[in-house]
């Protein structure tokens, strides 16, 4: 490509509402364009990356044995009312009636029409494995769309959804898109972790999140460096308690905490450990009858050490939070402590409440908690003694750094991650509420096993810039730049030398099949370096009439410090031998 | 591609609404798959025909210097409402509301989104010419979808708009676009015409329809064998009467005519041609006031030869209809001619009428009009005797078969298309609308002089259906075939001589690059071959046990009645020979 044919638009300053750095370098390298709240235009700098997303995952797809169509973007209401969808799902869901006053969505994802094709077409045990996948046009409409393509309201998904005759089956269909996750992301040359997710309802392990590792990553994952282990924060779960529950040795005793509202506040004050601190989460969940009608409320007190942070997705396995739970309100807190937030514990209770301990609270002696009175802790405390032993034990909590690996083999860490690809198990779930059933073995009918595969495309390249970007510009890695050698001549106007070696150059890269792009645009060199390093692509190779006179050009990749003189006769050699896609 | 691996999914019956064959045959063949009213998936069989579509028109696109982009599918409101779109758009334009209840569109065209992206980005003549292009989803709320993809709601189109700085420049992106729309259609190996269609107010010759031919077209298409001249029927021109008026010969006679009310009946009651006869057309046109409130009512009345049919477009670019209007209403009629259609005439009105004359009618002489008297018409009324000569004389009328062509090198002959491009010149009608300027050399703002250009992209397989099919199914031209060739092995699970041979020749074609299919299913061979015919692949090759023993296999196009026995050494050159593409 040459620079004049193509639209090369690059901006001095990022606009206001830009707040993290892919959507300032996105947008000043004039590869998206903002339409509306979070909706842009892929310009043509932009849409060179996406495309080569686009085609990586389709070739690992096609790989894999999945199989590509492509399903409407606007969908009809009725499959979405089988599921129950298009009732449950919030706002984020875009309604549409057309001109005869029927309702339509917009696709945010495609379960519904792919499991409505799967039961029409998929008839018999023998067509089965199948693997059906789409990159398409996605629409979610987020109350606060932000971050440019990193929290978009439209933008393209790739989704492939497996269908299987039994759990082996279906186990062997997520497994080959797991290994197809490993060769995409390997390929477009970042640095990532697969981590275990959540599987929500369904159980299992079957629920893997790809991360792009970024210090600006919206998730916490958790990995051991001396083993396999990774997860998300919400999965992650913390190792059993070291040891024992030491023996009690201080009395229990009433201390005047006078506006020390939290436990860090109290154990500055106290002068001890936070770790040696209790914090008192009050929930509540709603009894219904069987109308559906709240006829009463159970209070839950959650105990967890004062250094651990609550893990949602943990609380909501105990059970009896297993059917949804919500925070109590004031009141209900009143009634229950005879207190208001910030000095409440689990001892002199106005009504008795359920008391779920994390697993480290209930190893605790000599605790310090709330005294369910105002500016007062109570400290000494201890099971069995003060208070009985705990009904309920549960891993409640975040692991935290330096945490035991769950598999015994090292010590957690904490880093950032941009999640771009999700696969999940999903099990009988939309095959039963949408009757998807085909014939067995057995000649019986039977529900499909189903997998369903994401990958966020246009997500992709944000995180790509999360991870690679300097002061200067992006810095993309080969395989997904929107070009990968950048030719800057200087003084191609001026000099008959200078141009003849370029267009050589350029032809002679082109037909290695290297797409290259020659910058004929007669800007002055500082200018122009300034634009590729702002764009980001990798490799970079200046001609110069002064470098010519000695035979030379200057190769520079976009990670060097400095240039590199090469021979004008090597160059072709040496660039080629640079590249990694 | 394996068949066990892709998704093969043939129907014997079509569905019950599928009234045209490409709709019935991309349906039976399992390339579409209906999800709503005009909205389809496209099953994996129909999106590989797609994808080889848009890798053409990609090509082609960017060989002519055009730029790839994507804009958004969904599309807030505010452009549209700067060009009066908004309003002016009727229910075709999918209007939506997000969750903030802020008025969006879903793209049926993007002229605004681009003229707004070029608005901002190209502020230099410098930086002209541009072309930006996307091939993207878009959607048109037809009221009565129909014919599958040949007019669903739910479509790809690739969109081109060109940015030029005058109107030569323009001319020439316009006349470069053309071009690659030839290349285009070539590729795709369809029989085609591009043809002069009109360009609406702007006038002037640039702009052309590419339809494909096609028995069942909507659209009546109008060349010259014997010259380069062609157009749609809406723009195509009748040539100049041939000769003067002959003299008036006969006595203007009131001559019953009781029940016959058309001009064919009364030219058949009298025993005279029908060119012999006049048909009255009443039209109107409101006349408002500066407040654009109807103030009063011009009754018009034109006038052309009983044989001929109406052209709406020339009408509306005579004088005084060129600003719109309507067919007058009974009341107005009876008002005006004292008489109920079917027996009007320009003779003995009761109230004044303008009258326009088409070309042919006012070189007639002794003609045979309506009375303005229920059952009656007037026979022998002459030009300057009977009545005044016209005040008006205009092509009115549609061409017919056999008219000189208007350039005077042979005659006119019609056939029907479909309508899969369009190239148009738009001049600076959007860039006006929404004050889109770059600076000039001359430092002076000027408005962008724009064209555009479109491909009906998921339209394209259906017309060349509509081309190309028999009673067995779909042919497929090479280039845009879902697969190229198809191995048939029969009984490949039995005979491990014709499962090695088939393997082998897989591989040759892979290796050679070919787009081949084996069909490894276990089908009994006539299930096999009656599958491969419905889905219309160009090339097959089918391998038995009998035929290697005697180091034979057999070749047949799907054109051919027969198949031809080739040399199972010999095959792999004898395919390579005979693709096109």
């Amino acid at each position: 490509m040459k620079a004049s044919r193509f639209f090369v638009s690059t901006l001095k300053e990022a606009p206001a509402d830009a707040e993290v750095v892919s959507h300032q370098l996105m947008t000043r390298a004039g590869m998206i364009k903002k339409l509306g709240a979070g909706i842009y235009t892929y310009m043509p700098m932009g849409l060179r990356v996406i495309r080569k997303v686009e085609a990586i995952v389709r070739e690992e797809m096609n790989r894999a044995g999945a199989v590509e169509c492509a399903m409407p973007v606007v969908q009809p209401s009725e499959l979405w009312q089988e599921t129950g969808r298009f009732e449950k799902m919030g706002p984020e869901l875009l309604r549409i009636q057309d001109r005869h006053a029927r309702d339509f969505v917009i696709q945010p994802t495609s379960e519904e029409v792919v499991t409505d094709i799967a039961r029409q077409e998929l008839r018999s045990y023998k067509q089965l494995p199948k693997n059906l996948y789409q990159i398409q046009t996605k629409f979610r409409d987020e109350r606060r769309p932000r971050f440019g393509l990193m929290r978009g309201r439209e933008f393209t998904m790739k989704d492939a959804y497996s269908f299987d005759r039994d759990q082996a089956g279906a186990k062997a269909s997520y497994q080959a898109m797991a290994e197809a996750y490993r060769r995409i992301f390997d390929r477009f040359g970042l640095t990532y972790r697969a981590v275990a997710a959540d599987s929500g309802a369904i159980g299992g392990d079957l629920s893997e999140e790809f991360q792009v590792i970024a210090a600006t990553g919206e998730d916490a994952i958790v990995y051991c460096p001396t083993s396999d282990y990774a997860a998300n924060m919400e999965k992650a779960e913390s190792a059993p308690p070291a040891g024992p529950r030491p023996a009690a040795s201080q009395p229990r005793t009433l201390t005047p905490t006078p506006g020390k509202a939290t436990c860090a506040d109290v154990a500055g004050l106290l002068g001890v450990p936070l770790a040696r601190t209790v914090k008192s989460l009050v929930l509540a969940t709603d009894e219904l009858n069987e109308a559906g009608e709240a006829v009463g409320v159970r209070v839950w007190l959650l105990l967890l050490r004062g250094d651990h942070d609550m893990n949602e997705i943990k609380v909501s396995k105990v059970p009896g939070l297993d059917n949804g739970f919500r925070f109590a309100t004031v009141p209900e807190i009143e009634e229950h402590f005879g207190a208001k937030p910030g000095y409440l514990g689990p001892l002199d209770l106005k009504k008795p409440v359920r008391i779920v301990a994390d697993r480290e609270v209930a190893v605790m002696a000599d605790w310090i908690c709330g005294a369910n009175q105002e500016g007062h802790h109570i400290t000494g405390v201890n099971w069995g003694r003060d208070l009985p032993e705990p009904e309920a034990v549960a891993d409640l909590r975040n692991v935290v750094a330096g945490d035991p690996s769950p598999d015994g083999r090292g010590e957690l860490t904490i880093e950032r991650g941009i999640e771009v690809g999700h696969v999940f198990y999903l099990g009988t779930k939309y095959s039963k509420a949408m009757n998807a059933t085909f014939l067995g073995e057995d000649g019986k009918p039977a529900h499909f096993e189903m997998g369903c595969y994401g990958i966020g495309v246009t997500r992709l390249p944000a995180a790509a810039i999360e991870q690679n970007h300097d002061e200067r510009g992006i810095i993309w890695p080969d395989a997904i730049a929107p070009f990968t050698v950048v030719l800057c001549p200087i003084g191609m106007d001026r000099s008959q030398e200078v141009k003849a070696a370029a267009e050589k150059l350029y032809e002679e890269l082109l037909a290695a099949g290297v797409d290259v792009l020659l910058d004929d645009r007669g800007e002055r060199p500082g200018a122009m370096f300034a634009d590729w390093e702002l764009i980001g692509v990798p490799h970079r190779v200046v001609l110069s009439d002064r470098g010519l006179k000695e035979g030379q050009v200057e190769y520079q990749h976009r990670r060097d410090s400095s240039a590199t003189k090469v021979g004008a006769g090597d160059i072709l050699a040496y660039v080629k031998e640079r590249l990694t896609a």
